[in-house]
């Protein structure tokens, strides 16, 4: 099999290729009202794109952004993998792009644009492996879950589970969304943090004042916000005082702990690929602690006061503060913004915290047929086995699926650091889609034998 | 004399509004640089409607915008009094406006637009009421400053002054550019804040990262400025916390302290023409301590991070902080931007700090002929002595001809506080710039025997 699967990846480069430049070059920002069209010229180019290497595919409706249902059956009575990937993409306004994020670059077997890699090309790696497995008769269904709100949060993502759940009976889901440690370093998550975004907002007058004429005197509501901030975590270390945060946090087991720190996370590499200059720390392995398994308080912009060149030195009538939290097992979103409203409200009952987006944190299994499935193909494909790692982000479908589907979830990701999931320049590459396709038809293989 | 001063004011009404609708209607901001050319216009403009109505006037040459002066000749024997103005505006951006800024209203009297209170209308005052004084042959030369950079901290003022000092010589200055305490409460300030501003900056990173991939390991700039911005002054109170920052600040005598505190400073009428909803104190008195003779450290604006609706979970690789400070006698500019340098490199040695502006506080006489002069000349025209108040604002004129002209300084202000200094809807009201006449010509009259 293993010389046939070959054959196939070198056979298909091209059509990959050209199948990813339409995929990317359909420019699908959930984020952008006026990008409606493209989300619904993309739900339908992949259905006709599946329709005509042999599969079905339909679209299903939510009341936001469809929803792309496609499979390749193998017969009611094998097993079902689901394999979810989103569409939809991160906007691409960063002044950084060194060519249009919306006309895919080729050159080299690296594919650039938006979208290559978070998440058009992992999703279209595992459609051509399921494609080979069909034609090879791997007796195993493998059905496509294509989202395309998850960039927003996937606000309408749990509906679509709950009306369509007799249509996603699963034995296995794949998550196709999540970063490696490097090149030479696979990676399979076990867990996501969660994630509370809210807004901070304080109105102190009604109109910028003159700092001469009411300085000392008038509230500043920019500075204000900048207190609340600072006491809500301190910057430097990234520990947040808001009272009761830590309460929930879990403990890592030990065995885990020891997972990630031999994972291979390095700091230098991580540095480089984020282009980061400063670090919070040089040290590797505290590094991988705080981005999988630590909670973070982030502030992400303060709006309001003046942004032009020099100083005007006006006092801002009002002011808003955009913030974040990551959270880990077993910390509540919910419970977290009754912490911060009430913290707020005691340190400045003027301003009022508005929720914005809530996603809980998720520990999934690292044991059993369908975890061992996953690490001996990407093990096959690769050449090297997946260390276990958390993620540091959040996938909002990874929690309704666990919630509705009862099946094990597994992440088969394909993405490297350094190519920039919402940052400029993002790119996907031919070595990572090849051995994926692989990787993918192992698994496919490996669940047929459960 | 009284009888014709009223005539003369009643029968040039008319000709005050028109010309003052001119000088409005000429755009002359001067932080803008696409309005030199309004800047020049409106020079030449004002030396044109003097020589028409009998004086002698000139546009001076900077290495800046120029600066018009203007005079009425008694004779080289007699005393000379020169009045400072500006007629260079702030911007008119602010959503507020409820008419064109540079359209000038008239309703009953009242003159809306951008300048009209700040600080055409006061100077035209002046002017018409040196046109009197000279018709009725008043033994004074009155000289006339026309400053067109003063709302960008008079740049070449002093190079100005330096290069026409036998030009300038006088016996008394005279600055029109203050704001009383009320309508019923007129205010002489005796002295001024100085003023520093500085911009923070932070860079931690090359572009936007993804807030869960790297939360917690990466800086964030944006935080880490309010935590400094947090460090430099208790928002809430207003005390700054910068090492040595009150070391100078010289104590208010007792005598001064209760003429302040008599001024009839009133904090609701000061909340409601400043249009603002919360105060860090609610008592009369110590606003008027607070605006008046202290220092104050001000957050402007923290530029860096995303401001757009909702949301968006990127960490920023930069951000700026914009920042004030209001001086009072005897702080050095210089020496706070060292102590504001040393404690934000002890702080976080990555951020840099750059000087943006300085100028010094200013103390001056509140006894002497001129002063008496002044108070008996507001006392005359408005039936009430004037209060003796500071002004929390900077005028880097103050300090340069007090350092240079060697002659006694008086602030003979016309503003009130809802005229709105600085502030969309300003404007200025013929009942000011009638008595405001009479005022002018009294203390013209008083020097003249002095």
């Amino acid at each position: 099999m293993s010389g046939s699967i070959d054959t196939y990846v070198t056979s298909v480069r091209s059509e990959f290729e050209e199948t990813l430049r339409r995929w990317v070059e359909i420019p699908t920002i959930s984020a952008s009202p006026e990008h409606r069209t493209a989300i619904r010229t993309c739900a339908g180019a992949v259905v006709d794109h599946v329709r005509g290497i042999g599969g079905e595919a339909a679209v299903i409706e939510t009341p936001g952004n469809p929803v792309v249902l496609a499979e390749f059956r193998a017969g009611p009575d094998r097993p079902t993998v689901s394999v979810y990937n989103h569409l939809d993409v991160q906007p691409a306004d960063e002044p950084e792009w060194r060519s249009d994020p919306f006309a895919m670059g080729i050159r080299d077997g690296v594919y650039t644009g938006r979208g290559t890699t978070d998440d058009k090309g992992p999703a279209l790696t595992a459609l051509m492996a399921a494609r080979y497995a069909a034609e090879q008769r791997v007796p195993v269904n493998v059905r496509f879950i294509w989202e395309l709100e998850e960039e927003i949060g996937s606000p309408h993502f749990e509906s679509f589970v709950r009306a369509n759940i007799d249509a996603l009976r699963s034995d296995s889901v794949v998550v196709s969304d999540t970063v490696w440690i490097s090149r030479s370093r696979p990676a399979m998550p076990c867990g996501l943090r969660g994630m509370l975004t809210a807004r901070i907002l304080l109105e102190t007058g009604t109109k910028d004042v003159h700092s001469g004429l009411t300085g000392g005197a008038a509230r500043n509501p920019v500075a204000e916000l900048c207190a609340l901030a600072a006491a809500c975590c301190d910057s430097k270390t990234g520990e947040v005082r808001i009272p009761g945060f830590y309460d929930d946090v879990e403990p890592v087991s030990a065995e885990e702990r020891d997972a990630l720190l031999k994972s291979g996370f390095d700091a230098e590499v991580f540095r480089q690929a984020h282009g980061l200059r400063l670090l919070r720390s040089g040290d590797s392995a505290e590094l991988a602690e705080r981005i999988w398994t630590r909670p973070t308080f982030e502030v992400h912009g303060i709006v309001g006061g003046y942004t032009g060149p020099g100083v005007k030195s006006a006092i801002a009538p009002r002011a808003e503060a955009k913030i974040s939290m990551r959270l880990v097992p077993a910390q509540s979103p919910a419970r977290q913004f009754e912490s911060l409203r009430r913290f707020v409200g005691e340190l400045n009952p003027d301003a009022a915290v508005e929720l914005d987006g809530m996603l809980p944190p998720y520990l999934g299994p690292r044991e059993g047929p369908y975890a061992d499935a996953a690490r001996d193909a990407m093990q096959h494909a690769f050449g090297r086995a997946p260390v276990w790692v958390r993620e540091g982000g959040s996938i909002g479908a990874v929690l309704t699926m666990n919630d509705y589907l009862a099946a094990p979830i597994v992440f088969l990701g394909l993405s490297l650091p350094e190519h920039g999931y919402h940052a400029p320049n993002e790119h996907f590459d031919w070595g990572q889609a090849s051995s994926g396709m692989k990787m993918f038809v192992r698994y496919f293989e490996n669940v047929s034998r459960i």
